[in-house]
């Protein structure tokens, strides 16, 4: 068993630096494409056969020191009473967005496991799979900040600005308190059935956080972060949980505050700078995940660069967002190779 | 004559902050929209009378302190040979977009006054246009940064990450800096252009400058914004340059070198911590658009916290984005009567 990501997330000496990278099952591998291309999303998301599959594509293809579970973070809204429907173009979209505070009841808290099972048993699944490998790696679940799944399912869609979820805030913070509230008790119970199901770590992804200023993040986005991190805590001492911020360069004096182990942050901002703001926090992260469409020989410098950058406290190497669909595979595997070798 | 804009950006004292709104002449005006509805956008910027029109319309209905030209960053790339092109629903579109060192030949360096005449007349107009008015106002010129403009001449349109830059920017740098640097010859021309017919200060907008780390910034976008300002300030020493930049908290460190007089940050940023990094230039900004959706009494509590964070140097008031077009108009006049009011 590979466990360095383990180790270094819990902030222990290890031989060289873990790396995974963030949407690593994904459209970049034709092996994944061949998939897709037979199966719609939702119906990948719900066959615990094929989320294994497309989860350790790239354990096997490009060598990964960690697996995370393909899942959409926008399942448990779904599960709440809120119908996800993905529209081709469109992406994901919420016909009946929810945006006041009477829109709320339209939602309910649901037994995780009758409406969200499916996706514990993929995480099942998924480790077995896992199991049989060469090598076997660690299973990171993961889900949503409660600020970020409302950003959606108060637009009904992906946005850049997230007018109708902005308006709320403004207007009525103690209606939209109640629905992040609800999304954070819901994420509690969903997260500790991935963590029950067998997964290894969590990482919370707040893609939206970065549009509110401090003192509105403060106020909106850290509550459900702090909430959910103390209660896997409490059940799981010893469980690696990760936030990733994008966006996060003026709040890293919040950041520093929270109750996680990792912390992951964009590519904009460099380590050591966000090493002086936080502590003593691993950090994860952060190639341009645009630096993948240059040649392998550019990619090598840029990670001795990130390495370096890295250096001083616990890293584990990661983009600073998504990988994007058009990376050429075998510049994944350059970028993994890379810190492979000059990490050790 | 109301100087009061041009005396905060040149560091003079004032008798109370000026303010503007970026966008500020746009859909959230019925008056607007009415002229809109029966012309389409280019033809706009191509008729001086709708121009000056639409650029006056929140002078007399809102109560700003200066008028920005109304125009679009990409007119200089349809003087280049690149065609622009607005699809319905889709926005700005350039159907041939440049991506290659060898894409460049289709761009030429074009007379200004041949091709951007229109423009030119319609500052000529727009000044005439504002001596009528009961209280004369600046007029503000613009022009997008070179990196900005490039990113959606490369992208052919509107994107969130622009990998056709992004991928140019790391195959071929020596190329996309030839890019850049014609740009930047047309961008100087342009402006003076503005200038010679009557614009009283210059804003550059870097909508997608930070989308880089700060080495990246330095060696892409920085150069050209340079350069202009060089420019601008050797043939019109007294003309108040300004910057603006999305994303930029992580870039405050080669802001601080920029040879303009005023920065524009976004709302994310504390106005005291800008001023803290970039020392004794004029501020400007920078409430989050999204807070015009507040109450007035909720934007006048605003308003004070932002007059504070501005106080300790020169501070131009105005939002740290475009406004937003589902504003109601009657809270941008809430808006500039609380700067007026508060800040006196």
């Amino acid at each position: 068993m590979n466990d360095l990501f383990l180790r270094e997330a819990r902030g222990e000496s290890t031989e060289r630096r873990p790396v995974w990278m963030m949407r690593q099952a994904g459209r970049y591998l034709p092996e994944y494409r061949e998939i897709r291309a037979e199966t719609d999303f939702l119906t990948m998301c719900r066959t615990p056969e094929l989320v294994a599959e497309v989860t350790l594509q790239p354990v096997r293809l490009v060598g990964v020191d960690a697996a995370i579970l393909f899942a959409d973070i926008l399942l448990p809204l779904d599960a709440m009473g809120s119908e996800l429907v993905f529209v081709k173009g469109d992406g994901p979209t919420f016909p009946e967005p929810v945006r006041k505070r009477s829109d709320i009841a339209r939602l309910e808290h649901p037994n995780v496991d009758a409406t969200l099972g499916y996706v514990f048993d993929a995480v099942r699944t998924t480790r077995q799979a896992i199991q049989e490998l060469d090598e076997a790696v660690p299973l990171i679940g993961f889900a949503g900040t409660p600020w970020t799944l409302a950003a959606y399912l108060t637009e009904g869609r992906s946005s850049t600005t997230y007018p109708h979820l902005m308006t709320w805030s403004w207007q009525d913070p103690a209606g939209l308190t109640e629905l992040l509230e609800l999304i954070t008790d819901v994420s509690i119970d969903y997260l500790l059935g991935q963590i029950a199901a067998g997964a290894q770590a969590v990482q919370l992804f707040d893609t939206w956080g970065g549009l509110l200023s401090e003192a509105r993040w403060r106020a909106f986005a850290m509550p459900g972060v702090v909430r959910i991190a103390e209660a896997l805590r409490s059940a799981h001492p010893e469980l690696p949980l990760i936030y990733y911020g994008k966006d996060t360069a003026h709040l890293l004096g919040a950041l520093a505050e929270l109750p996680v182990n990792v912390l992951s942050v964009d590519w904009r901002q460099p380590l050591s700078a966000v090493r002086r703001a936080v502590g003593d926090k691993v950090l994860q992260g952060n190639l341009d995940p645009t630096a993948l469409l240059a040649s392998p020989d550019v990619i090598e410098r840029q990670v001795a660069e990130l390495l370096s950058e890295g250096s001083g406290g616990g890293h584990i190497v990661n983009l600073g967002h998504g990988i994007l669909k058009t990376t050429p595979p075998q510049h994944a595997r350059a970028f993994v190779d890379a810190v492979k070798r000059l990490s050790s």
